[in-house]
């Protein structure tokens, strides 16, 4: 899915066999990826578009028995993906010409699977589009296809793995020479702006987010950039990630400008105990709601503020993917699936703190991807 | 909606008496805005995790007769939208504990309107939650509530207008810069590096798309960045946008890597052609279609090969927004709507060219608001 040199092989990230296997096993005729994470992980070609411009669907449709699914895409995106997809089967729509769920319609009625049961991803299909394609195909049966796709994605290939723990990395040491070339003075709009700079410099396709919140505004969850000037003993609060050959990274690390006082160091020390405790959860037989639970519980004990609805979530394609780990979520945690732990604690429109880690599941334990960020982490500007 | 120093008024963007007045005259009891581009309209502050988190729905509920609305988002995003809307009823949902859409069915129960005509914009809500919807509210008549959101915002405000002609300014300087500092043997994915930087520098607080296609890349509408080397004769095709307070800017321009041969010089002179008698359709009274088959025919004229299923379309907070200048869209173009007018040409997997441009429609015909870039715009490096 890496776009290298033109007609140089590319490395194959996604994991067809078990895409293969699951679609078998699933209780559908057809199973229909569409989602800009799912379609990408099937079709190994990622479409831009299908974020710019979400009306424009690119969908894989692969029919149960079927070796291969067939792509549908708009026909303004065809020669890109005839050339990036390992797919052979490549249909094309007009754009406001034929609508995209026609074009389904027709490929599910040529399998012969108008009277059939096709999974479609209802997380993300449009409602306008679902009630369109009740009315192509009246007799089909229509059902959720998402977790036949998202079982698959939530273990990650080795060269996932890589690409994650170097998008994770390179993220992070982009905040870190940030935080090494600011000052007290400084303006929050000319940090982010330098945190998306030095995002690209360390070799990220895009920035994804960059929320930065200084001083109160480290009291919001995503602030939007704003004028504020850094004084002495303000918390600077990073919540950030940027796109990687499609993938995406996640990371967060907290600054203090000058010597943090007594309250942010006991603060900070309960919240690295917390999220030490928390990264050792993350391993195999665990359930996403224990790694949850049991951070809650450790969080109380180490005098540590205990207010988020989730702990962290999968990474991949899209920046939160299932299993997440919130308190409802039963997925058995099972070797190579990669976690964002993020542990952080807020006070509205006051202060804030917070700290995540790329985090792997193995059969001996986590791995932390996102270990040299110097220091206790309290980096101090 | 401009994030300035914490606590200073902020310019209003949003044409809050036309939605009002939209609301009154909508078939709706209620309206529903939820999607990335109308929640942030009607509520006047952006929440970032509207498109990273996209299942955490942040919605604007607004009933007839009230004289605003009231918001519901993710207690996560409270903080901030406490501080940033001029809304003073806002509501929160815990995440995975409730879902977003019982919370509503509450607040239209609480409005009396379990039996009421409902709009939600169908256009962007996810299926999933249009099905729970409609279990929640059995008695309640669900309809599409996106016209009446982007009839409103299709015209744009002077602080909107102003906002989106110094994006378009900015971002077409960073991609000029670029341009100027590039040369033979230099590769296709440090460019898109260097354009990004560059849009962070002129002001951008993130890069939203970055297109250039280089040599062959050329020949594909939206490719992924590649380690292509510019070599003699190349064309690059270059479309990109950013985002400036949560505002978009979407512009393109062709280069040259040496001298234009007859060739490129020929095939850039239709476009160019075609391109400046396709601005002089955005006039009021025309209709899109008519801007689209306007062009059709000038192109053919022109000698310039037509194969493109629009010529453009609005933009404001999404990239691609209603008017789109397409075969079978019937607005009519009235003052101060804004249009992105792009015209290309591509053959497929060997090269292309682009130009694009932010165009206003006005009483007294187009303004252009991107017409700084030099000569006659086949950028030679």
């Amino acid at each position: 899915m890496m776009s290298t040199e033109l007609g140089t092989t590319k490395p194959q990230l996604s994991n067809i066999e078990g895409l293969r296997r699951a679609v078998e096993e699933s209780p559908f005729d057809a199973v229909v990826a569409l989602s800009p994470h799912n379609f990408p992980y099937v079709a190994g070609c990622f479409v831009g578009t299908q974020t710019s411009v979400p009306l424009r669907l690119a969908m894989a449709i692969w029919c149960k028995g079927d070796d291969e699914p067939i792509l549908l895409v708009c026909n303004i995106e065809t020669p890109l993906v005839r050339r990036e997809s390992w797919v052979k089967d490549i249909r094309e729509y007009v754009e406001f010409k034929t609508s995209p769920i026609q074009a389904l319609a027709d490929i599910l009625r040529e399998k012969g699977l108008e009277r059939g049961k096709i999974g479609v991803e209802l997380t993300h299909l449009m409602a306008c589009y679902y009630l369109e394609l009740r009315e192509w195909l009246p007799h089909a049966e229509i059902g959720t296809s998402e977790e036949v796709f998202n079982r698959v994605r939530a273990v990650k290939t080795p060269a996932e793995i890589a690409l994650l723990a170097r998008a994770a990395d390179l993220t992070l040491r982009a905040l870190l020479a940030t935080y090494a070339s600011s000052q007290e003075g400084d303006v929050e709009r000319d940090l982010v702006s330098k945190l998306g700079a030095n995002m690209l410099a360390c070799g990220a396709d895009s920035p994804a987010f960059l929320y930065m919140g200084c001083g109160p505004n480290a009291g919001v969850a995503h602030p939007p950039p704003s004028d504020y000037r850094l004084k002495q003993g303000d918390t600077i609060k990073t919540d950030c990630g940027a796109l990687f050959s499609g993938y995406r990274s996640d990371v967060a690390r907290t600054a203090v400008v000058g010597p943090p006082n007594d309250e942010q160091r006991r603060i900070w020390e309960a919240l690295i105990k917390t999220h030490t405790d928390s990264i050792a959860l993350v391993r195999a037989g665990n359930r996403a709601c224990d790694v949850y639970n049991g951070t809650k519980a450790v969080a109380e004990k180490h005098g540590f503020p205990w207010m988020m609805p989730h702990q962290g979530h999968s990474i991949g394609i899209p920046t939160h993917e299932r299993p997440i780990l919130q308190p409802f979520e039963e997925w058995e945690l099972v070797p190579n699936m990669c976690f964002c732990v993020e542990t952080r604690v807020r006070w509205a429109g006051k202060t804030g703190y917070n700290v995540e880690d790329l985090v792997q599941v193995t059969e001996k334990g986590p791995i932390v991807h996102t270990r040299f960020f110097p220091g206790e982490w309290l980096f101090q500007i």
